[in-house]
């Protein structure tokens, strides 16, 4: 049957095949959306098991039905077109993946997650890691479970990292983070050894409801389309997409801090004009998909730190900045603001750490995940070692869980593995900005005049529209001409610290 | 297999079956609550698909897969309890009507609903019912062949009305209908031949905010719990639910009429308060649905105009009034606001109608529904025979389509059928509400003094906890000792706009 069908009949099948997994997997993500902005608290229970239903539901038809053949059938066809060939090959792969994978346990990780999801968000409020630990370890095993079903060499962190980040390795990590170490250190050790900046016109009042207006102006004008996308507020600033044609952001006000609510509005935004320039004709295929997480983060962080905490960016927004909040700026000159923003200092809050020592916060997270993983360690000696890292690395003291260990959604998540992302984010963010700057000679005139135009079309036109054609390391090379070198981070960051806080 | 399994364990694996396809439908409700109350613009396309594809799920897990046999199985023993007997017979009902609907005809209504719903929206926001019209034909055509697939006997409306309203009829309704005209008619001109009462005093400017805030009040005091619910705003106020702990309501504001918001949120919350008290633990099954729609209705008017319009609910009320609104009702005795609200006036638009005027309303589309069903007018027809009818009926001229057959939602989400059942409810109401005060001694107290929880609990007791136990016919009997009887309503309107205008 398969065999005498046409190439273009199969491609139909399997293309209408995949959209319809996707439909069930994008409900299950408004369903989400929904559960961490506008969902009453006692829906908890019924949503898990509703978001459950549905990612079981999508798992088992991808893996159990006739879509497997398809693939495969199609994996042999020779006339496919390029683009074809790519989606085929990389649901090959998705498939093979999820195969390994029983629908019950999919189900039962599902509602791991929503159930360790409702113990963070309470034992955050009650400032008590004891309430998420029970769930936490619940969490784990599977995770661990999880890595055992997907099969690694080395590392079963391995297994993991390849859900987000195919193809990377401890290996690669460990590399990457050895490198980084020494020489973040020794720019940390002379900026420690200047005076400080001033950053306290940021720890203000400022209305909240200001605050909001004057995020949702900065996302327009990085060119978010609203009518493609909204934002509201959640515990936990986010980025979601149900198509290319509907993005959700997220952000979080705090009245006392204006920084938190912008940079988290700019970061998110990042995230969102990703998601707004994946190939909507290949709604629910690999190629209508992102790259790979650090890809998504190198957007992000691009925006938030190499343009939004840029000089040339507050040239021309801090005009905006005086408008909305005459009161605490109107005599502030923008070289101030520009040094204050970026005001390096060991803090407890990864969210809200400097670019230099969020690889620290990230470097610990990930240290911990490979313990956890081994079994070396529970869930009850994490506020310990939480504890003693931020010693160690930051040389700062936790206060309470809240401000350690309990700071992020993403192990509640079953997120085991991502945050690394998160520093290959900043890594290949400055790699791809300085690409950028080489081939638009008027980019940074143009953002100091306010003018992000044309480095939205060049990510758009390197990046976002090949989806998931390219992974992490081959997109690199095609865009910069080379692998991913921490050198042009440590430039950046040289360069831009040592005017900031003078020193050589 | 099925044949040696205990009926406890036949009766485990239906429940998990249905619950099942609750957690798909409930998904997909949540993606409606969004695509009327957050969805950007451009979502609108996949959004239907997405919608469709659960709806089409759903649907073919309900009819094609095992349940059908779990169902018939269940139905045959003799061994289980009341409750579970009730959910079987219910279910193989649903079961077999399910079946005469092929998933692809499903999935084809899902989608044609969308689009006419996008298609409304744009023929309001021009005002013009042209954009509207290829799409409805589309619907109306879609229904015809739903009625022909469900079968009926006598007219094809009652294929679709039996969708909303176990065992009513045309005939039950065109009798009920022609009973109510002429003594409805006899008491409007009654009271067409008094002086008129003003109601001014709701066409002020109200501040927006404000009356959110009120509104909000208003519904907690009447016991609708925020902890499993909440409160958005759309274009066309509506109430949802995605488990008897996650009721969504919204409303609508108009800034210089109070009246809008006032009593859509008093509707809209009877509504949720009906689905708050569906019983918890029968998720899924049918004993945790509504009655019927005519029963959903009883409880929305019941709220709204039983209590929500009557002197002593604002006896207590026009204190809080006075608190949010001080500028437009300190200087308003209670009996003139009281007047003033229930002010009868032939008007265009159907929500904003009297109690009484409202019955021709209903009549007018029921007739026209009709006519569209056996083929005897096409939706090009629709706004000559609206506009004629509104001369007939209320003696008023159509000024343009968006006050006119523009006004509703529901044909866009082809809800024919549906209309009837509001009267229905009001009817109910009336006679619920006076079963009520003769089992309630202090209830009328208890209004006066800003007190429903009698009332509340009697309803939850007499109605809400029972689900689709039974129909409305059958629930009307077993609370009032009798059948639906008009004369409850007419007596109740009779005495109440007797006093207001004063007549005998």
């Amino acid at each position: 049957m398969v065999n005498k069908t046409s190439s273009t009949g199969l491609y139909r099948k399997y293309k209408a095949s995949l959209q319809k997994i996707a439909d069930i997997k994008y409900a299950a993500a408004v369903l989400q959306w929904d559960q961490e902005t506008y969902m009453p608290v006692k829906s908890a229970q019924t949503r898990a098991r509703q978001i459950a239903t549905l990612a079981e539901m999508a798992h088992s038809l991808f893996t159990a039905g006739e879509t497997g053949k398809l693939i495969e059938a199609l994996y042999d066809r020779d006339d496919l077109k390029d683009d074809e060939k790519n989606n085929i090959e990389l649901s090959l792969y998705d498939y093979k993946k999820a195969k390994k994978l029983p629908s019950l346990f999919v189900r039962q990780l599902s509602e791991i997650t929503s159930q360790s999801y409702q113990s963070w968000i309470e034992a955050r409020k009650a400032n008590s890691f004891d309430l998420f630990e029970k769930d936490l370890d619940l969490m784990i095993e599977l995770k661990r479970q999880e890595a055992t079903l997907l099969g690694y060499e080395g590392h079963p962190y391995n297994a993991l990292l390849n859900e987000y980040e195919r193809g990377s390795t401890v290996a690669f990590l460990d590399k990457t983070f050895d490198s980084l170490r020494q020489p973040l250190r020794g720019l940390l050790d002379k900026i420690y050894h200047r005076p400080k900046v001033d950053d306290t016109f940021l720890h203000q009042y400022f209305d909240p409801k200001e605050q909001w207006d004057f995020g949702m102006e900065l996302i327009k004008q990085l060119g978010f389309d609203f009518e493609a996308g909204r934002q509201d507020v959640s515990e936990h600033p986010f980025t979601t997409n149900f198509s290319s044609n509907d993005v959700r952001l997220t952000t979080r006000i705090d009245k006392n801090n204006l920084g938190n609510m912008t940079w988290s509005c700019i970061h998110e935004a990042g995230h969102g004009l990703y998601e707004q320039g994946l190939p909507e004709k290949e709604y629910g295929l690999p190629l209508g998909e992102y790259a790979s997480l650090s890809i998504h983060e190198s957007q992000s962080r691009l925006w938030e730190n190499n343009v939004g905490r840029s000089e040339d960016f507050w040239q021309h927004h801090t005009a905006s900045l005086k408008k909305w909040f005459p009161v605490q700026f109107q005599h502030l000159p923008t070289r101030d603001f520009y040094k204050g923003i970026n005001k390096v200092q060991p803090t407890l809050i990864r969210t809200e750490a400097d670019e230099l020592t969020y690889h620290f916060h990230i470097i610990i997270r990930y240290e911990l995940e490979k313990l956890l993983l081994e079994g070396l360690l529970k869930a009850k000696d994490i506020p310990a070692y939480w504890n003693e890292q931020y010693q160690n690395y930051l040389g700062i003291k936790v206060m309470d869980d809240k401000h350690g260990c309990l700071q992020d959604v993403h192990w509640s998540h079953g997120s085991f593995g991502y945050f690394p992302t998160y520093s290959l984010g900043s890594l290949y963010a400055a790699q791809f900005f300085n690409a950028a700057k080489k081939q638009i000679p008027l980019l940074e005139q143009e953002i100091k005049s306010g003018n992000t135009s044309s480095l939205l079309k060049w990510l758009r036109t390197n990046i976002h529209c090949h989806g998931r054609k390219f992974s992490a390391t081959q997109l690199c090379e095609h865009i910069t001409g080379e692998a991913l070198d921490i050198r042009y981070f440590l430039d950046y960051a040289g360069k831009k610290y040592s005017d900031i806080y003078k020193f050589d």
